[in-house]
């Protein structure tokens, strides 16, 4: 199954009339309309309200929301309301709540607020969910199904835990093999019955939280259960979905770089992939584009929808700035640009009270249409109308790949050495920011995707090696492809332990050099590195990770400046094939690491449209009608002039754009070209 | 009932001798004599001597006490000892103990102990109180009894919750009431049964602390219950002391600015108040002189006692300075300029062990009468005595007001947005301070007081808005005075629902304004604010916190300098009746604030005698009999030397000062002038 | 009993056969022949593996591995293997888990797992040692028994609250005794039965951790009962191998300065000392040296072994750099020269997984005999083998004693004021430093060391003072010796209790002045003290803490430049008997405290061999045969020369020097003189 159907790209967002008196639903539809507002993402947090007691179902409330929805004609994406179950629930049922990792059973409150080995949970949740499915399938108006809300929330409550060691007993069979996938040998930890195993955890393995773990093993497949009990829970709600509706894609929204689950396991469950957008504060647009093409990757370069973003400032942060004017647009399009099919707000109008009261929303609490937020909203619903559905469907062109993995995330952070300061999302974006400022349009795809297409793979800290993925780096290089790995990777197996070889590992062949010491220290020191040589040189700095490199057929790219290993290789690039594997085996500086990104880049001509210009992104998409779409997005706050690439239409302007001859764009500015053929 | 009869000034302290052995009293009482401590406070922590067990009371040592101090002549402040309960009633009875914010049941230990809904601790609390009491009530020694401690410790067992829920019962009648009040339709929370209702804990609506709660709505009615839990045990225990002493009257000693409880609820419940002060570490005489004016402010302006000081040092502290030569003086004497009619000390002798041991006393661990501490409380006992009766009930003639108020308090610290960094009492301080350096005399009193007496009335982020607040404000205005608030006000109902209108909600029409949108920043950013025009204007600095605002009405004060609103309103004023509402719509830096206070103040020609020496602070109590007293403080390390506004008779020094003829002090010094007619 | 007998200095360390296959132990052992590493410490994490179920012991393995070593001609020192007790255990028995701080009942996981009051865990242990002994102890190659591993942990169940009161009741016998004792009349804490006492924690005494209580007597008398406890389970297993094994020393591995346990309460019950070195991340040598001195200090002087150190980094660090070339072997001979009679390593073979995976080993992943850190520990094992046995035995001729206290840190660290900012280990090692910098040897001793044969003896903040403790040290000035003491010295006695006289109380004599405040300030405040007069004066800065002295009798080393209390005394010298008592008032720097510490010297004429180079450390030792080692260790990353002191032969190169002339140390370099006769 696909997108849902559409032939425009889907406005509008989280919208939950039962917060309000029905007198407010006519106003919200008068201004939906003013904001071309065409679709409604219904009953998120609804279970209380439709589910009143454990025998009773009450559709009063929903059907009116929903048949209100269809007479506006409105398209609707339809929740379960799964995302935290009713206080009668936890009343009747204790064992439906979560257990923290301190140990602690908590009672009724908050969202994300179930254990999601509670068969009572599985049971309701998985009942609600039919029964909506059931009662709304046959309305045309519902495009898609939402089930849950951001799931998350780890438990470690006795149920877990018996969970867990069903899990183990299916992964490993034997406790012979879980004691060596597990090294027990180490402090004494043999187990001689599955019932010995506890949930890793502050009152079992753990100090100092959730990262400091005596036994990297145990944590890192109770991470890998708790996601695939969570993807459980999905699972049973989309079964019961799909008992009652055959054709109608099934979605949850995600969270982009999310360390809790593992996307790439959820993934091939999801009928289309969704997201939720909230960049951290500095609002990092390579932060944003890395998200949104991780979500991309999700299915294999299939659009997603954003399901949610903020129509201005959010409210859960210690500051909640507002989005200056015009951001919120250039956000908007940034994601079209890279894979959205869809642009939804949370939330349609503010909440009156609880935690949420603050958080932007597209109608105010004073109900206005001539706030300066809700205008924006308006003038970018007209501008989506005229853009339509050309972009429907469209793929990503790139030649780049970059990989991203969360068992390396999981293995790296809660790793006892060598530097607790390196942290995966951080290395990862710094590479691919490096490729961001190149211009050049990115796959991030995880370790198992076919990377036979790829010119370029960028794999960033990949702790972890696992399976064949090693052979097909080196079928990369080996077809004249490039292949870059950094420090930190390929140092252990899928049960995080050691390869019992030299440095790094199974990529030590296709990288022609050899580690046995590897320096971490504070962030306060730097060594410089000197990259290349003359003026296309540059000396960089490398802080808190310094490998030593003992090349072993490699030639040497950058050599350590200072410390007593002064001289020696940092960046190696090692011929393999007909390509290369590039060896960056220190924590350079974001200078560094483009200078370096630039190089592989220009072994295979890959360029970017306007480098000189990082503030101004531009991503391709090609339509299945073979159209090509080229999205200008300029970040800075202050308007650019370029001359144009190739000729087009900017679909957003009707403006015609010549090639060669220059053309502007607006301080946060967007054009989207229909290139000519 | 009022204040305890005396024709002096009481000075002393709290007197523990059941720690010493009896030699020891002797000695004690031969230092009283010449430090003229006049007063004690006895009994603050006793309850296990004298009830060693649930069946037996022993008042032997206690007897023995007392009558030592009538031997000696020393008027009693007898404490019922409830601030901790004794090992025994928790071994009998665990619910006695508390249980904290995460969840704990705590054992024995601590002070601050006892769980306010314990049926077991209330009996026996009430039970104690009335046996001491009806022991000691017909001593003529005995002019006031002291209840509890410092009360506070919330609890969240299951015996509090269930008071929560009969609270909550008598609040809202039906659960359809609460649910609205609490916004439940929000993330599923509707109750359908009052026994589904948790305590907001860590383990229910909290993460990160007591600060971030799911629903705001439920941890404030959580707030307002504790408040009354533990206000009940006082209430329990002074109904025990009025079955046996009619005539004498009952307080207990507050903390000042303390959040946890509501002391504007408590306050009619006291005969007096009374209160501790122990200065942050940098000492600020403005945080002391408003929490001096809150305390005046709890029951109309009646003088209060300020029941507890250090004579130097504290020992709660990580770092714990000696108080300067003549601060302790100065401070002593600050307190009865704002209101105080006792002078009175945490402790006469310094503890031998446990963790107060190192707390600064009158009398040190060596017992010595040459001490630099001993000397000084000798000399300010000495010049009290000289000082006699003169400021008893006197009463300090503001025209202005300050507002303070819990609930807006508690509602801004513990909003999900706009920003966590805005503090209540750092931002209500910042007018108070502008007011102080002004050398103006304020009363700072509740939402709720008679507003009509003053001219000016300031009004800090009152975040929250009740009753009939706005119309009062109005009316202040409306008949000549000026109002002056802040942003972040006028934002939620009691029930921390936002008000459906524009912002400032039911303060927009005294203000003039309209916003749509608020900014907030980080520390380091700054957005400079023009204030006024000419040489007589200011650029201030405005940080955190940034309204748009469009006037209504109002004019134009001051404009933000910086960023996408600059040019844009910050500070406005607004013609109402015959006065005018000002508002300051950003963070303004305290030259920022005190600019605007003083614009303010100017309107109505209220002006400090020596408002260009801002460390030099002046205070008016008008007596009984009309006399009129001034206080000059001065806070610097320097002497001042200025000219007299008045003539008087100064009462520490017989001076007579002349008015118009500068007269000095020393660093540190004051001066009490009884003016002239 | 004394140290294990050995002709050479033990070499080479843990080592864990079990956790890989057979064909491993082959090339360890080839690898081990490489680098003379003659010991290896066998089981310490081998319980789960000896003892699969309550029932059952398989020694199969550990067989093999000891045949293994025996076979290889090596020494054992063989460990009884409780450092972590088998999940079985935990599962069968819940009992043996820790209970930690906050009260939480562990369940499987970790080490230091184990409640030191369990029956169980008491009973299994020493069984399991005692077969272990009865087993291995008539093998020859087995030259000490290691029993448990680090000890440390401590727990708060039941049953050690209930071994507590047994504990108090051993103490104090009656509770009257026991309540002056912790002053519990202060907060109402009288106890009236024994069961009425709890464990002290966050869940009763105390707040913000463990060092903030409500009563400091009773957390003290749990620290106190806490180390007994542990120490019962290293007798319990003492006493089983002693069944079995008469001749053979007995030890566990200390950990230094480690705060939670009173080694001068386990030391007699140690046969010989030994313990792990993992100094501070910026290693220094002064740290190390006053630890070697501590351990040196424990058994009246005799030498230790060096139980633990890392080959290169650690892993259990936010940051774990690497020891830079020559460094290992730098810190190997220091621990040589301060006492140590073995150089071992944790760990031999690098560990495939879990949380120690990336601790620095001898033998890395790839099993490598060609790395940077193999060839270090191979050419230190060949230089350990050409020095031979000379050391072993050898004791060092300190004329200069250090006090250290246990109840002293404890007392301090947890004292509400006067400043949490003290800390009890930065002031030692200031003092430390001072004589390590003069190039001095010292013995660090228990407060119960006959100090009659010291010329000086420095005690810092002895905050207290037990015992006949004064008497001692005004005998060591009475004789012509000095006497250094600090602030916050001589303040409470063996219950925390502050003595009721003029501070430094007992001290007061000895050092002829009186105290009656301290001030303490931030770490930003710096309050000069000029210390002597003339060029050889110096102004230090103080911080922290100042006590403002009244002299009676002492005269004025060094005044106060700054404050209320400039021109006071902050270092005064009282002559007494023919000796001196200095009192050092205030927080000096390193320079300032340097600087008293060579005045005491200079009294002595005690002077370091090369005062000139801080970074050339010296240290002496004298063999039981009379023969006169010097050790010249160059802690300096540039080479030094310097002129011979006196003639000898550098027992590492064979090179003769002769007096006078000189010679050089390389960076980081070593020289083991003999010295001539």
């Amino acid at each position: 199954m696909n997108l849902p159907v559409s032939s425009s790209t889907p406005f509008g967002g989280d919208y939950s009339p039962e917060q309000w008196p029905q007198d407010v639903w006519k106003e919200d539809y008068r201004l939906f309309d003013t904001a071309r507002i065409d679709t409604v993402t219904l009953g998120v947090f609804t279970w209380a309200q439709t589910q009143p007691a454990e025998e009773l179902y009450d559709f009063t409330v929903l059907d009116g929301i929903v048949a209100e929805a269809e007479a506006h004609g409105r398209r609707i994406c339809l929740a379960t309301g799964t995302g935290a179950h009713p206080a009668w629930m936890a009343r009747a049922h204790p064992e439906v709540t979560r257990t923290d990792f301190e140990g602690r059973r908590h009672r009724y409150g908050q969202r994300h607020n179930s254990c999601p080995s509670s068969p009572v949970f599985r049971r309701l949740s998985a009942e609600v969910a039919g029964r909506i499915a059931e009662r709304y399938a046959d309305r045309p108006a519902v495009i898609a199904w939402h089930v849950g809300n951001e799931y998350g929330g780890a438990c470690y409550c006795e149920r877990c835990t018996a969970g867990f060691r069903g899990w183990l007993r299916e992964r490993y069979g034997t406790l012979e093999a879980l004691n060596t996938a597990w090294n027990t040998a180490f402090w004494s930890h043999t187990f001689y019955d599955w019932d010995e195993i506890e949930a890793p955890s502050a009152l079992t393995e753990h100090w100092r939280g959730p990262d400091h773990t005596a036994f990297q093993g145990i944590t890192l497949d109770y991470l890998r259960f708790m996601s695939d009990a969570m993807l459980a829970n999905f699972r049973d709600e989309k079964a019961a979905i799909r008992r009652f509706s055959a054709g109608t894609p099934v979605t949850t929204n995600f969270m982009g770089m999310y360390r809790p689950l593992d996307y790439h396991r959820w993934a091939p469950h999801l009928d289309f992939a969704s997201w939720d957008n909230y960049p951290p504060e500095d609002g990092s647009p390579a932060w944003m584009g890395l998200s949104h093409d991780l979500m991309r990757g999700l299915k294999d370069g299939q659009p997603f929808w954003l399901m949610e973003q903020a129509p201005t400032t959010t409210a859960c942060r210690d500051v909640n700035p507002v989005k200056r004017p015009g951001v919120m647009r250039l956000w908007s399009w940034q994601a079209v640009a890279h894979g959205a099919d869809a642009v939804l707000y949370f939330q349609m109008r503010a909440s009156r009270g609880a935690s949420e009261k603050y958080f932007g929303a597209v109608i105010n609490h004073a109900g206005r249409d001539d706030t300066r937020v809700f205008r924006e909203v308006a003038s970018l619903g007209a501008e989506l109308e005229r853009f339509g559905g050309v972009a429907l469907g469209a793929r990503t062109p790139a030649r780049t790949a970059l990989l991203f993995d969360w068992d390396s995330w999981w293995a790296l952070e809660m790793s006892d050495g060598p530097s607790r300061l390196v942290r995966y999302q951080q290395v990862v974006l710094g590479y691919y920011r490096a490729l961001w400022e190149a211009g050049v349009d990115v796959d991030v795809v995880p370790v198992t995707a076919d990377l036979s297409g790829y010119d370029v793979v960028v794999a960033p800290v990949l702790h972890m090696l696992k399976g064949d993925l090693a052979a097909r780096l080196e079928a990369v290089a080996r077809r004249g492809g490039s292949v870059l790995a950094t420090y930190l990777s390929g140092r252990v197996d899928e049960s995080d332990n050691a390869f019992l070889a030299d440095v790094p590992g199974p990529l030590a062949p296709l990288m022609g050099v050899r580690v046995d010491e590897w320096d971490a220290r504070g962030p306060d020191f730097a060594n410089p590195v000197r990259l290349g040589e003359g003026p296309q040189g540059l000396v960089a700095e490398a802080r808190l990770l310094f490998e030593l490199v003992q090349p072993r057929g490699a030639e040497v790219i950058g050599t350590y400046q200072a410390d007593f290993y002064a001289g020696t290789p940092a960046v190696t690039r090692n011929s393999f094939g007909a390509g290369h594997g590039w060896y960056v085996a220190a924590g350079l500086d974001q200078a560094g690491v483009g200078w370096v990104v630039r190089q592989v880049l220009d072994t295979h001509g890959i360029a970017g449209r306007y480098p000189g210009l990082p503030g101004l992104e531009t991503a391709a998409r090609v339509a299945p009608d073979g159209t090509r779409l080229l999205f200008l997005l300029n970040h800075a706050a202050e308007p650019v002039e370029v001359p144009a690439e190739a000729g087009g239409l900017d679909l957003l302007t009707g403006e015609r754009i010549e090639p060669g001859r220059p053309f502007g764009l607006d301080a946060y500015g967007v054009r989207v070209l229909r290139e000519d053929d």
